[in-house]
């Protein structure tokens, strides 16, 4: 009971992707042809049944993605779809050029989006409700003829369905009639809960018309409206990667993929591309140039992140008492986060994961003691893994030191770039100044740096410090408060991260920008 | 029907927030005293039952915070909750040091997290059945005989109901029979889906006993998760402002409210507190020091946010065709990304807040483009307030030059104080230089800022910069990208908030501390 195993996978089942058309419609989300190109191939190896690329006719840059995705994108296990609307009032499916230029898309399906809420028909289209059902008959009618499957996006669905539910069913029967192959019922503005979503749809389920379900995320139920579609029977789940789309965004797909795997059993994608999960969500967050959320369910970040000290003794014993799967199975894994509240275990965990031995020494309970103190005077280990790394390098004596720092100084106005003069020296050379200039004084000692070890260990000239975040640890004080900065460096595909604390935000960040480099030659190996 | 109007709120029913408690086992968040002082007088205002302030006894931090909350946080809506575990395996209530910590922080309500999931008891407490039950009923039984009101956070409710049922019951029943005046099930783990948790809870209601729900959102479905405890009868609920929380977080307490608000339209906080949603959500999110997520529903920034095309002309005959709800109701505003319409209205009623009557003048306008400009340069005005009025008052032609700075410069290195020289002229005296010496180039210019200003103006020598935060804007630039820096100010019982923008943390930080200076003389009147 309660496992939702014993409900039956509808056959078929479809899994269809809309990051390249609705997922567009983000905020800040601007996608080029090559872009979409790109991601229809990532999407493609998930596995999905149906990608929709962008609504050709309506705007260049979709009529070109669809030009050149014939020309130049094989998909291996999805179909491409080209979106439209129902032929505008005033003309017919054969005369209206929109329709043309969906057909010209030459895809074999197409995707259509139908008004089926009374109010929008008369308010926003201006037209009857007759003609709305012509719209819809005729267009759909006309793709059929020319040999294209037809899907019916039902807009405003559940709106409509409130305010007026027989009209919003006779458009899903009258696409139906016309030959539409699924109809989906489309929480358009966002605004439904799934016990609402389950009911309405056993309800539409009755006409006995193939549905499908499309969710926006505007009362944080997105993904739970989607499911509670399927609970109701739907045969066809709609979403996009990462859950981009406009205001709260749309349905993460991402998420119902691994619950419909994990929760349900249902083999709605091969199981091995279910461990590209996390890599795939994760490129194309890079493609489309947005910082992946920490948060996201199963492939974010933090989502097998642990902290609690409490725990992490227990999780020695068996870590699925502490988390709802593994992780490998959507690429994705744990991690022990190193925080005042850790004891030893945690830290044995967590250094294993760095590749160092620590359980037969009384070094993990050494360097808990360490952390502790280290913790209390502001140091922050959780996301410092690169500072932590060197920590426990140091407590096991290694030499860290591929360079010494003999002294620092900058200087900083109000319209001048800051100079740093940093003194440094080497195993086999007395210190000597270096001098960097850079907007502010951490870019002019990041810099002066630079200047001092580029010209031995070459590898070097290719870091880049990604961000950086300072926090102040003791309010109450303002500007001469503890601060503590956290400094993202990257050197080709690696990535890492490092702290500084001190009375000086100055101070803390070169800490943190010597561990960086420190780390960079010790453990990357861009010294050798 | 479908309308979650027809449920009846139980009575009482408690909104019960964690965010400083399990909130605050989020990666990357770490609460000083003074964070949680100011955030649970945030919460306070929105209105909620019940705060839970942490873990006396377990942590120092946590045993200061309940000290320091005794001494001065004075809560108008909530009750503070002491958080804390059954006793220890071997010890009785009455001798183990940590329930005597918990009575010592002498707060009305404790809530106690106890195991309910037989594989936990066994193999993580390495105990026995019988000896949890026990362990339930001496703590509870012991607060209560202290005259303690006791909630009971049956932890990991539900995997250990689905292997375990009876005895999972057992635990709910045994809590409540020795006095919990609540039981919460908690999806520990944050695995289950809607439908599981309201069949499950739909059975364990039949125990009689008042129950709440406290779920996390590892399969995305958190809120969902909620409401299905709320339809199944639960009458307390748990969540965290933005969701923070372990892992993918705990369910946002912030979208249920304004679910419960407006979906069901249940009173659980008041209307006027409702409006305020969205800058309690920002403040805190600027408290901890985490960007606020762009389309977190509800109070997100991208939430109401509407990519025009399609929609714009029907926008302007009936928003409400295409939003969930009016945006107002939680504070927040409807943004066409095209043409930004929504500016001018936002800044009226902004404005008007502070005091600026803008209805009558073509100002409001002007305004919208001088912020449109300005916050696209990297600035913020949602938290600024200070540096927002500002603007508003040079835009009506006030004199903002209680004093002119015409230079600064400062001098850091690794082992002495910094030194800031400022060059300061006043209306009646030529620039003239200060010198100042402090942790760092921010504190060297705050102090010779304040050798300047406080001979003239007296009542700045109490003046406190309580806060600081920078954040990067522009990611993967590094150390060289554009900062921004946010400082809160406080006089006697005023404090305001100020924001500086620039490639130099130096140089952001100095705008935003001549802003806090400025509003000091010009509006909080320091300067008569």
């Amino acid at each position: 009971m309660s496992d939702r195993t014993r409900l039956a996978r509808p056959e078929p089942f479809h899994v269809f992707d809309t990051t390249l058309r609705d997922g567009a419609q983000q905020e800040g989300l601007r996608l080029t042809v090559y872009d979409k190109l790109r991601i229809a191939g990532l999407i493609d190896q998930l596995g999905v049944t149906y990608i929709e690329g962008g609504w050709p006719g309506a705007n260049p840059n979709d009529t070109e993605f669809f030009a050149a995705a014939a020309r130049e994108l094989t998909l291996t296990n999805a179909t491409l779809v080209a979106f439209g609307a129902t032929r505008r009032v005033g003309l017919t499916a054969a005369t209206d050029p929109l329709t043309q230029a969906l057909l010209d898309a030459e895809t074999d399906v197409v995707c259509l989006v139908a008004k089926s809420h009374d109010r929008h028909v008369t308010e926003a289209l201006k037209t009857s409700l007759e003609e709305n059902l012509e719209m819809i008959r005729d267009t759909v009618t006309h793709l059929r003829a020319h040999g294209r499957r037809v899907f019916v996006d039902c807009e405003h669905f559940f709106n409509g369905y409130l305010d007026n539910p027989v009209y919003a069913k006779l458009c899903v029967a009258t696409a139906a009639e016309a030959g539409a192959e699924v109809v989906i019922l489309c929480d358009t503005n966002g605004g439904m809960l799934p016990a609402m979503v389950q009911e309405i749809v056993e309800d539409v389920v009755r006409l006995g018309v193939p549905l499908g379900i499309h969710c926006h995320n505007d009362t944080g139920c997105a993904v739970a409206n989607t499911l509670a579609g399927v609970d109701a029977g739907v045969m066809h789940v709609q979403g996009t990667v990462n859950g981009y789309g406009e205001r709260t965004g749309n349905a993460d797909l991402t998420t119902i993929i691994a619950n419909l795997k994990l929760k349900y059993g249902w083999d709605v994608i091969a199981d091995d591309a279910l461990t590209e999960l996390t890599r795939i969500a994760h490129t194309v967050a890079d493609i489309v140039n947005q910082a992946p959320a920490a948060r996201q369910p199963y492939v974010g970040v933090s989502s097998f992140a642990h902290k609690a000290g409490l725990h992490a003794s227990a999780i020695k014993v068996d870590a699925n008492l502490y988390q709802h799967i593994d992780p490998g199975l959507v690429g994705n894994g744990m991690r022990m986060l190193i925080s005042d509240m850790a004891g030893r275990a945690n830290i044995q965990i967590k250094a294993g994961q760095l590749g160092h031995d620590l359980r037969e020494s009384g070094l993990a309970s050494r360097l808990a003691d360490t952390v502790k103190d280290r913790e209390a005077a502001g140091y922050s280990y959780e996301s410092a893994d690169a500072s932590f790394d060197l920590l426990i390098r140091s407590e096991l004596g290694q030499d860290l030191t591929p360079f010494m720092i003999a002294a620092w100084r900058v200087y900083t106005d109000q319209d001048e770039a800051s100079q740093a003069v940093v003194r440094v020296g080497f195993a086999d050379e007395v210190p000597r100044p270096y001098v960097g200039e850079g907007n502010g004084p951490v870019n002019a000692l990041d810099q002066a740096l630079r200047a001092a070890l580029v010209p031995r260990f070459g590898a070097l000239a290719d870091i880049e410090l990604t961000d950086y975040r300072v926090r102040l640890l003791d309010n109450g004080h303002g500007t001469d408060a503890i601060t503590r900065v956290l400094i993202d460096t990257r050197l080709g595909a690696r990535t890492w991260t490092t702290v500084g604390v001190g009375e000086n935000v100055v101070e803390a960040s070169w800490e943190a920008l010597a561990d960086a480099y420190t780390y960079a030659l010790v453990v990357v190996g861009a010294g050798r």
